[in-house]
């Protein structure tokens, strides 16, 4: 497979090591900077650096743009415009109501791989970067079912689990889980660093060694790289901002909490937190062995898409996926595998209800 | 030495196993529970269970309080009330004012060590659980110089670091890097879990596995043993209080700079916070050799107690100190041990603004 990616840096070069080893991809790369290029082609992140996009893409069945969030719609379009008919192009943005407007084109699959590293660049770019990653994959009603395939099948190959989900909730939910956790940092940072220039006897208290591991994990992230989260801010500022408006009103909830000073309403306050956060932690399911099932569907743009988003909606994860087009091209098999016998008795069901025949292997 | 411990959990454990070991002390134990009182002597924690506070302190010359938060108070009285006159008292609260009317009595010293285990009860205690650890001591005006430093030296024998600082500011320090990350981390489980229960959509985004690292470092410590944090957050509410407005006004203005969608200004915002963070790792202090001076003091109360408080309160760290008394009893040195010249310098310099003659050894 010719494999073409936008942005060789830690995560675009990574994906060129693995498509290379891995998926037996013919790698071309496109960077705007020569010396990260020649960098990527050192590494063996690509087979070819191109001097263009449009070079870079002509011959490709499959686009990556790993561009910055700031430039990632307009790579993304340029990758649209320059590739062929049957190429499937996608992005490794952190969010991805930006590339809303790409949703027309039945080639674009808007995509975001759940890993990085420490650092950056195309040095820090390893094979294995996804392997057990979930890779969120985010299809619009128009999405190529054939184009979809491909794009699922390669990110298997990559070591990536791709997950098809609603491309708002996605945001809203990293606004929660991420771009939160960063702002939060960030303010407590400052609020400690505040508490420390007022005072002579915090500072003291401070220079003694105060930061237990509770205040490490909160400020972690504070002040991470200012080029990445810039955009990622400007990206997703509406789904953070009514986030902070929500832990806001929380944080109130709590110091209502505090000011009462009701040591069995505290507790259930923070017995609830534990019982929540366990939740979340089941939410977040364990591997069962993979189930086959084969749906018979009509061979039209967005049908791969339905399906796909109708079992990520309930929970149902789809491990891999084949498609089968019939030799007369108006129908054709979809071979799903999901994980554990609970998820194929609600893969089926949910199918059923979408009116395509369903088969168990 | 004799040495006392009320309340034989994780910590006061950890003090009899470390106080045996490397100070040679005669330990002697006291908790409510029967069994972990049996435990504690069966793990070597103590050399002896007492049936009561009365007589695990009666012939101590250090006693540590260690049972919970709720109970501290209670307990440090009842070991004023039974211990002899040149006994020291001192307790291992994570919140030091809530002591504050046991200042008047020479005999006590608050302290807090900054070590714990994710574990609870005697089980976990380990002889090396304060290698290396800050443990803030809260001397008051009428502290003991010969109690104090008694207990400066056991602490340092049991491997700990003790810096003296201002009991008022050790809690409101406490409420900012411990227990406000812990009312943070509450609430954002709260509110990702109240997301997943919103809305199928977003529950799919989790159960693909949304959680990345940031995530899982802002709520570890989200639903925190409830027995203990109840206890905290009652001892400390109107500190924690002060902090949840402060980071709600923080969070304000990060939504406002959200709002009004500059990156200019959001990059800013970000740069200063990695800086920020930079200062208070920079503030937390590499370790430089000791070095030695000595000072002439009048032998009575509070003198030790002013000294430590200036220069820790200067950010000088004493990292060791002996105090001997003179023949006649009426005056005495006191040899201090800080880390690096400038600390010496600094030590000096404070010192001698007391009016007490300083010689370098």
């Amino acid at each position: 497979m010719n494999v073409a990616i936008l942005g060789v840096g830690l995560i675009g070069g990574s994906i060129g090591l693995a498509a290379r080893a891995r998926a037996g991809a013919q790698v071309s790369g496109y960077d705007t900077s020569a010396e990260v290029l020649a960098a990527a082609l050192e590494r063996g992140a690509i087979d070819e650096a191109s001097s263009d996009v449009a070079s870079a893409v002509r011959s490709a069945e499959a686009v990556f743009v790993a561009t910055p969030v700031g430039a990632l719609a307009s790579s993304a379009r340029a990758a649209l415009e320059n590739a062929g008919p049957s190429c499937v192009v996608s992005d490794v943005g952190s969010t991805k109501r930006v590339l809303a407007d790409l949703a027309g084109d039945e080639r674009f699959v808007g995509g975001h791989p759940m890993a990085g590293a420490e650092g950056a660049g195309v040095g820090q770019a390893r094979e294995d970067m996804f392997d057990g990653a979930t890779w969120y994959l985010t299809p619009a009603s128009g999405t190529s079912g054939v184009l979809y395939e491909r794009l699922h099948r390669l990110l298997v190959s990559l070591g990536a689990q791709p997950a098809a989900v609603d491309a708002e909730a996605h945001d809203r939910v990293m606004a929660c889980v991420s771009h939160l956790p960063h702002v939060l940092a960030n303010a407590l940072v400052r609020e400690a660093e505040s508490m420390v220039d007022d005072d002579e006897d915090v500072r003291a208290v401070f220079a003694a060694g105060a930061s237990g591991p509770s205040f490490r994990d909160a400020t972690r992230v504070a002040g991470a790289n200012s080029a990445i989260w810039t955009d990622i801010y400007m990206a997703n500022r509406a789904a953070l901002i009514a986030r902070i408006d929500a832990i806001a009103a929380r944080l109130a909830d709590a110091r209502e909490l505090l000011a009462a000073g009701e040591p069995g309403a505290l507790r259930d306050w923070n017995e609830r937190a534990r019982a929540e956060k366990d939740q979340l932690r089941a939410a977040e399911g364990a591997a069962e062995p993979t189930r086959e099932l084969r749906v018979v569907v009509p061979n039209r743009p967005g049908v791969i898409a339905e399906i796909a988003l109708a079992l990520g909606r309930a929970g149902v994860n789809i491990a891999d996926l084949a498609l089968s087009p019939s030799d007369d091209n108006r129908q054709g098999v979809v071979a799903l595998w999901v994980r554990g016998e609970a998820q194929l008795a609600r893969a089926q069901e949910l199918i059923t209800a979408l009116d395509f025949p369903v088969v168990r292997a």
